[in-house]
């Protein structure tokens, strides 16, 4: 099996100013690609420091990975560093050159004398390169050993790393690789995890590796062999035991496939549109639905009516409602949905009113109390949850709960 | 200066399963009490491994801190592993074993047979109690060095930090530390950090630490002193300078004070409301600003007007408009402005109209064009935005301009 080593270089890594994402982005791609990573760690902009740290990883790993330090200025010392470890000569590349500056024309900068130095790179290096910024990566080889230098700005690094590292791996590697990612939504991820327990503990090919983020969480099943029909098939074997099990939260596979995502698809599918009434989401569930590229297909109008005057006006919510049975209630959600559907011409709408928190909580009426309203011309429904946590949790999940709801409406 | 390194245990950080926020919550408290660090890295449940890197950080740092490989389970082996490298005995601590019987009881949970190995703990060692978990921290001294054993999960981490260790390392520094957070918009981390290089290089005490987040910068400027008063008065002068170079940019002070909350803040001040009309954001400024508890006093009505038939219905911006100048143009900027301002009533109201990508651009129209309006009873404004980027920092910086313009707008 192939070893890896990351690397990550910055101070500001190790002042704390910056949350290292990249180590994790690179590990669990090289878990899906079978490589193996034994050792991960951070040095600042210290040239003593990172030398130490190659010379221990060449001993321990077949490639050295790398971010940062690959910038215009003096305190960039990655490349330098790093040839010199491998007994390379950094010399001037004229492509990497023009690709720079037509990238600085495009974003409208002039090139400095400064990244004049980005253009130099190890010679006979493997060029990596960058459409996301003006700094070229690149791979030295050194008999079976690699050292791969990649920019820290992750919008920069993911795609070369997507791009150029990890063919160059799975090549490496020898292995044929296949992967697929289920996507749940509706239970915690040591709940799912336990439920399929000995699937995951028992299995080193493929490997089931769960993820949370933002309230959804995945697994990502991956099985290497020696043809790409026999990784396929163990994939699948692996992924219809999982919806054996998990199959009632799998809402989609794939790796963009967020709620939002599957939720637009659908509804361009169905050829519906939706419309958004948020009274403590505040925006949040229109911000994740117009994240989604092409969402106007889909959605055109959203209410954000955080005043009981908004939820009047806009909605025609009435006063009576609210004064009867409060803005957070059933009732106000029900006429929060008919309203955001009579006023758009939508053909479907969901409300959402709720006490976020931190403050606004009663016995009767707890912080995370919310209702989420949904109405199309088969009627309306509201349902009731109290979520846990903090106001960004409360909201995030009350906005992925309306997705949900609409989904499940849908479809 | 004490010196301090990170040492994280746990192959789930390595196979990329968990994103390791550890690293980033100590590095950062380590910087704000004036401890160096130069050294981090992640390594496997493999007491071989942890050895090896304990013996390096044992010669290179005053303080080593390590986080996992404190559970209950076999592979959790970091206190066997660090007491052997240190020479100490595990024994057992009956008052630990109390505590978790109490903690797991209260947790609805019972004491396994594997607990009773978190109740061993290094002989001589400082326990670090744990209110949120089984698994008890400690302290091992060795003449001037110490190594700090954490749980993994931040929520038992965390607490267990601020307690326990920071005020520990602060002790052991004997400096007292003071800093001030400047918070920039309308510049680039780059351009920030160059305009007082000559500030940021030559000073090693005070530190001044740029940091970037989504279109925001800011400044941690810190000094370290033998007293309260000295170090107050080296952060003071530092910040003198800072703002004569970048007084302008500068919004505010603060950890917490984001753009969304001193626009709440200054609002509720000034006893003014706002509202928002949003097309290319989609509600990402309504979820901005009502991230901030308590926003409900300023902010009642947000229109989500994604559609060019939106715009008019909620907005009354007129066909004429939006068929001679488009829906992005300067005119219908002014028209959705003052459209949310009449139809909500609000003090104040701004929109946002653009061409977020990555399709819908034109060479006349480019994808990132934005223009923002902003209306109030001196009349309206609006202003035209070029945002580079891919869709979300396009969403996310034209969100943070809008803040922006109601803030000078209500200055």
């Amino acid at each position: 099996m192939l070893t890896a080593e990351i690397i990550c270089v910055g101070t500001e890594l190790l002042m704390g100013q910056v949350l290292n994402t990249n180590e994790h982005y690179i590990a669990s791609r090289l878990t899906e690609a079978g490589v193996a990573l034994n050792h991960s760690s951070v040095v600042g902009d210290n040239p003593e420091r990172l030398k130490e740290l190659l010379n221990l990883a060449k001993g321990r790993a077949d490639v050295i990975i790398m971010t940062g330090g690959l910038g215009p200025t003096d305190d960039d010392l990655t490349k330098e560093t790093v040839s010199a470890a491998f007994g390379k000569k950094l010399v001037f590349h004229p492509e990497c050159m023009e690709k720079m500056v037509s990238y600085l024309k495009e974003a409208g900068r002039n090139l400095t004398k400064n990244n004049e130095k980005q253009a130099y790179l190890p010679e006979g290096c493997i060029v990596i390169e960058n459409n996301n910024g003006t700094a070229p990566g690149c791979i030295i080889e050194d008999g079976l050993k690699a050292a791969i230098m990649l920019p820290g700005p992750p919008r920069e690094m993911v795609p070369m790393f997507n791009e150029t590292v990890l063919p160059y791996l799975k090549k490496k590697s020898g292995m044929v690789l296949k992967s697929r990612v289920l996507r749940l939504f509706g239970i915690g991820e040591s709940r799912a995890a336990l439920m399929c327990d000995s699937l995951i503990k028992n299995q080193t090919n493929p490997t089931i590796a769960p993820y949370a983020k933002e309230g959804e969480v995945t697994f990502r099943v991956t099985a290497s062999g020696e043809s790409e029909d026999e990784a396929q098939r163990m994939v699948d074997e692996a992924c219809e035991k999982m919806y054996e099990i998990l199959g009632e939260y799998i809402y989609a596979e794939g790796d963009d496939n967020s709620m939002a995502r599957v939720v637009v698809d659908t509804l361009k599918k169905k050829g519906l549109t939706v419309a958004t009434a948020e009274s403590c989401t505040g925006g949040l569930i229109g911000k994740m639905i117009t994240e989604v590229s092409g969402a106007s297909e889909v959605y055109g109008f959203g209410f954000i009516t955080y005043a009981n005057e908004a939820k009047m006006q806009l909605l025609g919510v009435k006063k009576e409602t609210l004064d009867t049975f409060g803005a957070v209630s059933e009732e106000t959600a029900r006429e929060m949905a008919e309203g955001a559907r009579r006023a758009s011409g939508s053909d479907i709408a969901v409300s959402v009113t709720g006490i976020a928190g931190p403050g606004g909580g009663t016995e009767e009426k707890p912080v995370g109390l919310v209702y989420i309203g949904v109405n199309d011309k088969l009627g309306t429904e509201v349902f009731r949850f109290v979520q846990h946590g903090d106001r960004e949790r409360v909201r995030n999940k009350s906005a992925l709960c309306a997705l949900d709801i609409i989904l499940k409406r849908i479809r």
